[in-house]
This record gives structure tokens, C-alpha cells and sequence, in this order.
């Protein structure tokens, strides 16, 4: 039985585990902070009998035994370092779910025909290397030796360092894949529970959201070259203002963007650009040079592009218009990551069959479960987050909607577990 | 007769007079290159046989006797300092034409029925004191020992112990003004000349600007209070977007300011947004907090209120649209200051008399003679300056255009220092 109390305590317990005198969760990926936090993580799964094994990354797998140990198992987990400042739901309803599912089972005496695995991923953050779920890349053999060499923090210690340093196997990571370690078999199907890091649910009023594919961006940044004149004696007809110039592309994407939603019938896409930096930045001198950052997503490819190019050709119109040079610079092009029909139908299947409120959504954000996605069926559960806010200190989530979630992955493992699953 | 080549020569002089080793020209007032620099422009009016007097703030004025020693002297001037990388023309050209005109009268025997004074006023640039016009505020009684204490430069130190160091005397500010000086007499007139800084006579092909008024300007700070949500999982019709909110509010004073051309019929009004700040200013955060810094200016007051009200109204509309708070933070509402018609159209009609192109233009940008202005009768005149930049290395003023601006200087003061003066 998945218990409230057990979930709530060790919620709270994995809280004192932090950076000390900064505000917030701050266990950034392989920091002393974090090790604990991935000691105290290997506990519970001990003390759910669970068999651990641990890979050249440092990933951690606690493994339940099934009747037919030939089967590939289920896996599901998530991840437990922390973005700087951050908040205590993160990484952390998903990673404690698991294991709180595999206790739960061992209590219930409940054995199932594939084996289960609770996986703990390393650095799902990019807060440290610049890189984001680099433990779920090297378990799906998307992160060589040379990548480490090359990812560096803030200090300049280099990835492979840290490894090295944790008693780990950077040299080895192309060798110790998932497949590697389990006889050449992947696992059967991946779970991931999650905070919403949105508002999505919350303005909904709904429980849970049943992902349907996971977001990827389109990146660029757009180097507005305008002219640094006297704010003062430059009359407006004989201006190039760089702000002027950027203020109607950022409302030329909000547009773009805004078209394509749900409620309009289409995939959506959201578009924004978070950062805007303007030279010299003065109040008495018209702003010349101006770069924007531009974040473009969507679970639809076409759709993506759709918006990318609309931006694109407005950009044009704005600069010939204005008679000010744009150059673009793009930064990357990253494929979304669907998730199969059949998983998504099991899953809101599973709520409509428990009475839990929910809907079919987006993530916006990446995860580890998107590296899973692209190799075995894979599922994902969110659920509200306060204000919809996230890697902050003001992150949280109900602990009735914790345990909501928690059940549904019970249910969803080992029902994918049983000799009669359902075909994904 | 006006001498282009010593002209040149000493723009040439002065240019050398710099801190080393730094692009463009720096003498930050009251520097060691800005004393070097008071010291040249003292010998050259020495050169001129002018009669030197240093008042309580270190303002030098080069005086030419008249026939009649009890009229009101007619005075002319600039100022010698720059700001950090600065060119070579801004003040340059005002107090090097004034000179030179002293300096053709001695060398025609030209003597005026009223005196003439030579004017070089300290510390006109905000650079090091972050306040403008220093020196003609002293001379007009509107600087006191108290303002010198409180006013600092970035080491910290006061300007009222920078004057001490110069051997010069804050205590006696307010008893050293002009008139304290000259027996309670204020001049007839204060003539100024100065590089545009602007595009408006460039763009025109004119090469005479006869200055109608000085804007001032009306500043706020305008802080939106957006909400910095997830760039991924927040559709589109969930954000406050803090960054979109700036656009249309910069797009909504690039229209009300731009409706308040000449061209329009209206006193021009120049509205610019040169600050925009974005929190947290990451690709993959919506922007929350953006402040933007508002400077709006014109000559006429009426239509400078009515552009600021626009713009107040329109941000109050977008806030209320956006669920974004808002809040104003007001600054500066400074008076434009009004040039005479009387005396425009007499140095209009100079530059028609002989020829020179010119139009009737606003000075957007403020100026020593705006001090002078609330006082005296004032005029000032522009030449262009290339590409209409100024306070930068590439600033530059053609000699040919120079040697105009002072030949017109030489008939303003010499006219209106004889008996039968135009009354303004």
C-alpha cells in the first residue's frame, strides 16, 4: 500500500539535504549535497530489498526480481539532483514514487511476472555541465568518454574529472549501456512521474496529466544591429532603434505562437524570448544593438516549423521595414519526442478507471524519460505544481496528489509486469 | 578675418591635450587634461589680448573692453571639457569659434561699443558628476557649497574638495555669480555655437541649425511585473509575459511620439525607450521583472505632456489587458527651455544675408546656453556632425562648416554689441 506518511517523511528528510546557507534545494549533479542525497536514495531501495546495481555513470538501478527473470523489465525512476536555489518536487516526487512503489510491493507480497527496475538517473540538471539528463544519455548510449572531456563546470573541472574523482567509469561509458548490463534485452517499458513544472493542471483543476510527447526547441538568437543616437536631438522619423526594432518581433512570435494552440485545434506551440539584451543601455541614447533569445516548441514538428517560419519571414519584413540588418543565429533544432498512443490510452485508461481527474498534455520541458522514449515505450505522468513554478524555492506540490500519482504508477508497473500486458 | 587654418590648427592642439592611452578624447572635468587643456584655451585668449577672469567655480572669461565700458557685455562661449572617449567637436567647436572671433577683432581693430566676453564654462558634461552644465549653473546662481558636497565622482570624492584642489573657492559660490562679478549687471546676450548631435541637418543637406528651444526631459521608469514561468510548459494563453508587455508599451510610445513631427505640423516630441532590463534573462524562463527607462522631450510642453499622457494611458491599458502589474516610477519633468523669436529670426537672418542654408531646428539634447536662456536674451546655433554621432571617437564636424558657424558668431556679437543692437 502506497503510504501517505512514508512518502511525506521522506519527502521532508530528503529537504535536509542540501548545500547548506543557500536558500533552496541546492544538490547540484556529483557535489557532495548530491552524493548524500543519492546514499540516501541507494537506503530506500535497500530497505525495499531491492538488488542494486550501479553503471559507469553512476546511475543507480534497484532491481525486484520477477517469476520470468528472461523477461525484459519495467523500469521507471527519475532523478534527485537539483538545479541551484532550487525546489524540493523536482526529480524528487518521481524518484521517490518509485521506490515507494517497489516498498509498497514488497510489503504487499506482490510478485510480478517481468521483473521491475526503480532507476535513479545522474545529472538530469544542466545547471552544472551545460547538459541536461546526461545519466539517461549515457544508459542509452548517447554520452562517449570524449563528451565528459569536453562538458566542464563553472570551475573548469571537466565531467570526466568529476566521474573519475566519484570512483566512477567515464572510459567505460560505451560499454556499460542499459543493453550491456542486461544480456543485450532493453526494458520492456519506462515510467516517469513528474511535477509539471506548468500551470497547465492547475488552471485545469485536473490531477494528472497523461504526456503525449515530449517538446523540443528550436533555438536561435537574432542579432538586431541598430543605431546608438541621441535620444535627445535624433528625431523620431530619422531613427534605426534597435528596441523599437525588437519590441515587434517579440510581438511578431507571441502572435505566431499564439495561433497554434489547443483550443484553436492545432498541436501547440509556444514561442518566447526570454532574453533581450540592449546596448549601451542608457537612458538618453537610442538603443543600437539588441540580441534576442528565442525558445520555440512544440511536440509537432510541422507545427514548429510552421511558427519558426513565420517568425523568420516577419524578422525579414521588420528589418527591411526599419531598414535595420538582422542576423540570425541559429543554436539548435532538436526533434520533439512523441509518446505512443497505446501508452498514452493505458495511462488515461488507468485514470478514467480510478476516478482521477486528468489530461491528455504536452511537456514543455525535456527529461530523462525522452531519451527512453525514443527506444522503448515509454509513459509519463505529471501532476500540479503551485503557481505552476519551478526550480525555485517556491516550488511544491500537494502530498494528496503525490500519493495520486504514486498509486497510477503502482498500477501501471505492474500491470506491464503481468504475462498478459498490454501491447505498446 | 576668421582663419580657417588656425582654426584647424588649434582643434588639432587641443586634440592632444587627452589622457593617454585611451581612444578618443578624455578630459573628464577638472581632470588633469581637462586643467591642461583650461590652461591652452587661457593662452590662446591671452593670444587675443583678452582680459582673463577666473570666478569661484573656475569659469574663465576673456574680455574685450567697449567703447562705452558701462553697457551690459555681450558674451559668447562653450565648453572645453568631454566626456570618457569622446570627440573632438562637442564644446570644442563653441569655444574655439568664440576665441577666434576675439581674436579677428583684435587682428581687424574692430572695437564694439559694448564689451564682449569669451566664455569657457567648466564642467558642462554629466560624465564625472553625474549632473550637466556645472559651470554656467554656477554663473547663474543655481549651485551652491552644499550641491558641491553632496555631488561625487565614482572615486567617491566630492566635487566640493576637487575645486579645493584646483586652488578654487565652493564656499563663495553664491557670492561670485555673474552679476556679483559685473556690478549687478547681467549681459545683453549669451551667444553659443555646438555640433548638432543629431541627424537633422545632415539628412536636410542644410548647413545651419538656428535653435528654436532646448528640450527637456520628462524620464520615468516604467517596472512591469511579469511572471517568469517556464518557457516550455506554459501555453501560450497562460503567461504574463513580461518582455511582451514592454514590447507593445515601446511600440505605444514609438506611435504617440511619432504623431508629433514637424512634418505633422506639431512641435516635434522625440519619445525614446534607451533601458530595458529582463529578470531572469535565460533562454528557457519567460521574462518576469522588465524595467524599462522612458525619456520623452520636447520644446514644447504642452505637446510633450500630451505624448507622456498617451503613454501613461496606453501603459495602463496594456497592464490591465495583460494581468500585468505595473508601477511608474517618476523621475524628471524638466521645462523646456524657449529660445526668442526674436532672436531666432535675427540670426536667421544672418545666414539668409550671406547665403548660408540653414533651418529653424529644436536642441533635443541640453546645453550650457539653456542656462542663459531662462536669463538673457540667448541664441545658439548647430553645424552637423557626420552621421549625426556625437559623445564617441567617430564624432566629427567639417572645418568648412566650422568656419561658417564662427564667421556668423563674429556678425551676431559684433552687431549686437554696437549702439544700434537689434532688441530681443
Amino acid at each position: 500500500m502506497i503510504s501517505e506518511k512514508r512518502l511525506a517523511a521522506r519527502i521532508d528528510a530528503l529537504s535536509k539535504i542540501t548545500t547548506k546557507d543557500e536558500p533552496g534545494i541546492n544538490r547540484l549533479a556529483f557535489t557532495d549535497a548530491d552524493w548524500a542525497g543519492r546514499d540516501y536514495l541507494i537506503s530506500l531501495m535497500r530497505e525495499a530489498n531491492l538488488t542494486i546495481s550501479i553503471d559507469a555513470f553512476g546511475n543507480v538501478i534497484g532491481r525486484r526480481e520477477g517469476r520470468d527473470k528472461s523477461l525484459p523489465a519495467v523500469m521507471f525512476g527519475s532523478h534527485g539532483d537539483s538545479v541551484p536555489q532550487g525546489g524540493n518536487y523536482d526529480g524528487i516526487v518521481g524518484i521517490l514514487s518509485a521506490i515507494e512503489v517497489m516498498q509498497s510491493l514488497d510489503e504487499d507480497g506482490i510478485v510480478t511476472d517481468a521483473p521491475l527496475e526503480c532507476a535513479l538517473f545522474m545529472c538530469e540538471e544542466s545547471s552544472r555541465f551545460g547538459a541536461a539528463t546526461l545519466g539517461s544519455r549515457a544508459m542509452c548510449g548517447e554520452l562517449r568518454a570524449d563528451d565528459t572531456r569536453r562538458l566542464t563546470d563553472k570551475a573548469g573541472t571537466t565531467l570526466y574529472d568529476v566521474l573519475k574523482a566519484r570512483g566512477l567509469r567515464p572510459d567505460d561509458l560505451m560499454w556499460c549501456r542499459y543493453e550491456d548490463t542486461h544480456g543485450g534485452m532493453l526494458p520492456r517499458a519506462f515510467f516517469e512521474v513528474h511535477i509539471e513544472q506548468g500551470k497547465v493542471l492547475e488552471s485545469a483543476g485536473e490531477t494528472i496529466g497523461v504526456v503525449t510527447g515530449i517538446a523540443a526547441p528550436t533555438r536561435m538568437k537574432l542579432h538586431i544591429h541598430g543605431s546608438a543616437d541621441h535620444s535627445g536631438a535624433t528625431p523620431m522619423d530619422l531613427r534605426h532603434d534597435g528596441l523599437c526594432c525588437a519590441a515587434e518581433i517579440i510581438l511578431a512570435l507571441e502572435k505566431a505562437a499564439g495561433t497554434y494552440t489547443s483550443a484553436a485545434g492545432h498541436p501547440p506551440v509556444v514561442g518566447t524570448i526570454g532574453v533581450c539584451n540592449v546596448k549601451p543601455n542608457a537612458m538618453n541614447v537610442i538603443p543600437g544593438e539588441v540580441t534576442l533569445g528565442v525558445d520555440i516548441r512544440s511536440i509537432d514538428t510541422d507545427a514548429k516549423a510552421r511558427v519558426t517560419d513565420e517568425l523568420l519571414s516577419e524578422v525579414s519584413y521588420i528589418a527591411r521595414k526599419r531598414s535595420i540588418k538582422i542576423d540570425i543565429e541559429k543554436i539548435s533544432n532538436e526533434q520533439p519526442v512523441a509518446i505512443r498512443k497505446t501508452i498514452v490510452d493505458f495511462l488515461a485508461g488507468l485514470c478514467a478507471s480510478t476516478g482521477v481527474s486528468f489530461r491528455r498534455m504536452m511537456s514543455g520541458a525535456g527529461h530523462d524519460a525522452m531519451h527512453w522514449a525514443a527506444i522503448v515505450p515509454t509513459g509519463m505522468l505529471f501532476i500540479p505544481c503551485k503557481d505552476g513554478v519551478s526550480h525555485c524555492v517556491d516550488e511544491h506540490a500537494e502530498i494528496s496528489d503525490i500519493v495520486t500519482v504514486a498509486k497510477l504508477l503502482y498500477a501501471a508497473v505492474t500491470k506491464t509486469a503481468s504475462a498478459d500486458a498490454p501491447k505498446f
